[in-house]
């Protein structure tokens, strides 16, 4: 292994995971705001507590406000603001109990005012006043499932059982102002999908919703077939969204700090969801064609592949990336590729994900190791950890994609 | 389906299979060819008949030679030229006595002389003057595939055996100068590799062909035991090499017929060989993440993917690039992601490959077609058929692996 290629790859992983840790993300996007009257910041997430913390570190206060995270996930006390614990992945009556609370804050505010509302991954069943009792949802939640209704039909359904998904919160806070920050978890960054939406117009119609209930013959109550014919709102006047610490970000920060070592960054794709293994091949195949060229290239690839289970082996998305490379880096000087998870777990291993270079191969092979075989197998983890192939971050508290890099010389 | 996008497409198609046919690679290949004395031309392989041909008309004449192809690949006569036919890829008798009227021919030429050496794909069949009887041969081949040796160590057993593979023929045509024009078909194009290297340097060595005998305890007569011992040359003074219509030229002929169009292309790869409709995913995402940017832009990737078959349906390794591009291409404006194979069949098709852009995915969902099922029933074709997404070029004559392409705006 080239240390000073390693050294390099370790920097870069560094500079992009510091780019979208909430603290970062939260303080970028304040950059932005400029309120006037009070502020009451609302915050829901898994990483609610930490954007909570930076705003009103940045702010230096708030006029009242609340965090709702996962259990386990406050880290203190934050002045004027409430932090609620609840339930996740499964909501429960503290965060029915804590969302209402964030709503009886936002009553009554003026056009003056601003909502401070910030939003990560989990915030759909943290942040929840459902319309209907928990058991009737419940029984639709498995009824939709069951008939094998996809995500974007489980949402339009779910979206009008809700007093606050669908944009309906941002409308419980006008007349006042709401500055959204979005910590966003979803390729694309689709706002009304992340957290169902709570800020964000929603798409989907009153109409489609009783065609998805007709398709699959949901049984629903009177008051539950009433709540599908009121719509969400199409448009909202009142708010301006950021969204920081996505995979965009962490992708743009993996170019600036390859421009520093002296690489010409090129994002190839901040969307990448393909199988694993074969973007490893396919970025093994791009250093390959660049390598021993005049100009020293970076290729970045950010976003979430997927892992088909073959084996019964140890690893990761990230860590089979690099390890699906190594064959066509084989005795390549100057080029490596590398991908982490931004959360710092590359699948459920403690690695965030994993390295290879122009040595990797060889090495694999003198310790034993058939890269189709331990692919095949699902073992990445073992292998590269045999080669000093792993990345070790640690939990990093964000979860914003993975991002994928080839460096050629 | 956009059709000025379609035409874009179809003339970068058609502007890249025209740079590696065979008479514009040979055209190209002799630009470098100054002989002194007289010049023996040797062709071999499937594409031998146009290559001699072209060659005899860019040259005028010759000073004798011969051409050893596939049957049925005589397009008529060459003046001064012998044209024989043989078998592949199964060697035969006719290819063997052709072979040795090749040796015959550039016996006693002296080191003012030149034998213009034209080699193609299928030629490592097609040329061969075997050492050991034609059973034997047959018999050690079948324990090398019984015993699951790999491609590496097949040719370094069967060069041993032979007269013309592992730089002999070059050998053979000392002192004469030897200038090889090589239509690559091989990923990386490995000179040693290309039909076995008859005009190229050998990296294999006694020792490892040994050492193969051994490690799969091959039955060997004692002549074929000392032909394993006979050294192959490691450096051969009197050959001068021009690789042309490789999947390199097929790819920068793409990028010139993009620049063209408006489009500033970048070659990713000329080595791709992962699975095909994962490509198809890499590319479509990187469609989607450049969509809509202020520049018109066009993503490169030649090699040859694979397609593993799931299903019973019919297509090609560059239909299924296509067809797996077309759900992240959804909706976009001005994007398209297309694949070619560059001899004009994909698959047991009759289309050259495959074109996805923004409308494809709708298209396909409107007449049924699902795009994760039909990949899962390798089904592509009928699929693209459907939406008028089938590249249709007929047989080319040519054999230089894929080019996929993206162009977003």
């Amino acid at each position: 292994m080239s240390t000073s290629l390693r050294t390099a790859a370790d920097t870069v992983i560094a500079a992009s995971l510091r780019a979208v840790l909430p603290d970062t993300a939260v303080r970028r996007a304040l950059q932005n705001f400029c309120p006037r009257g009070r502020v009451v910041l609302v915050a829901a997430g898994k990483a609610a507590w930490q954007m909570a913390h930076t705003a009103v570190a940045v702010l230096g206060s708030v006029d009242g406000g609340i965090v709702i995270t996962k259990y386990g996930h406050v880290g203190g006390d934050i002045p004027g603001v409430i932090c609620r614990e609840a339930g996740h992945p499964v909501p429960d009556e503290n965060g029915f109990a804590a969302t209402r609370q964030a709503l009886d804050l936002v009553h009554g505010l003026t056009a003056d005012d601003t909502v401070l509302f910030l939003l990560s991954g989990g915030g759909s069943a943290l942040f929840e006043k459902p319309l209907l009792s928990g058991a009737e949802l419940a029984d639709i939640t498995r009824q939709l499932l069951a008939c094998g209704a996809d995500i974007v039909e489980m949402n339009t359904i779910r979206k009008r059982l809700s007093a606050v998904k669908g944009g309906r919160f941002a409308l419980a806070c006008a007349p006042a102002q709401v500055f959204a920050v979005v910590l966003s978890d979803v390729l694309g960054d689709p706002l009304d999908m992340i957290a169902s939406g709570p800020a964000a117009a929603d798409r989907s119609t009153c109409a489609q919703a009783v065609a998805i209930a007709e398709k699959y013959r949901l049984h629903l109550s009177p008051a539950a077939q009433a709540l599908l014919r009121q719509e969400t709102p199409k448009a909202l006047s009142n708010v301006t969204t950021q969204i920081t610490g996505s995979v965009r970000e962490l992708c743009a920060a993996a170019a600036d700090a390859c421009r520093a070592q002296g690489y010409e960054p090129l994002i190839l794709t901040d969307r990448l969801n393909c199988e694993a293994r074969e973007a490893g091949r396919f970025l093994g195949s791009i250093a390959r064609t660049h390598a021993g060229q005049s100009k020293k290239c970076a290729f970045i690839a950010g976003g979430e592949t997927v892992v088909h289970l073959t084996g019964h082996g140890l690893g990761g998305r990230n860590q089979e990336i690099a390890l699906a490379a190594a064959p066509a880096l084989d005795g390549l000087d100057g080029c490596c590729v590398f991908s982490v998870g931004s959360d710092g777990t590359d699948g459920p291993t403690d690695a965030a994900g994993g390295y290879a270079d122009g040595a990797t191969f060889a090495a694999l092979h003198t310790v034993g190791y058939d890269v189709d075989k331990t692919l095949a197998e699902n073992d990445a983890y073992h292998a590269l950890q045999a080669v000093g192939g792993l990345i070790k971050t640690g939990p990093t508290g964000t979860n914003v994609n993975d991002v994928a890099v080839v460096l050629t010389d």
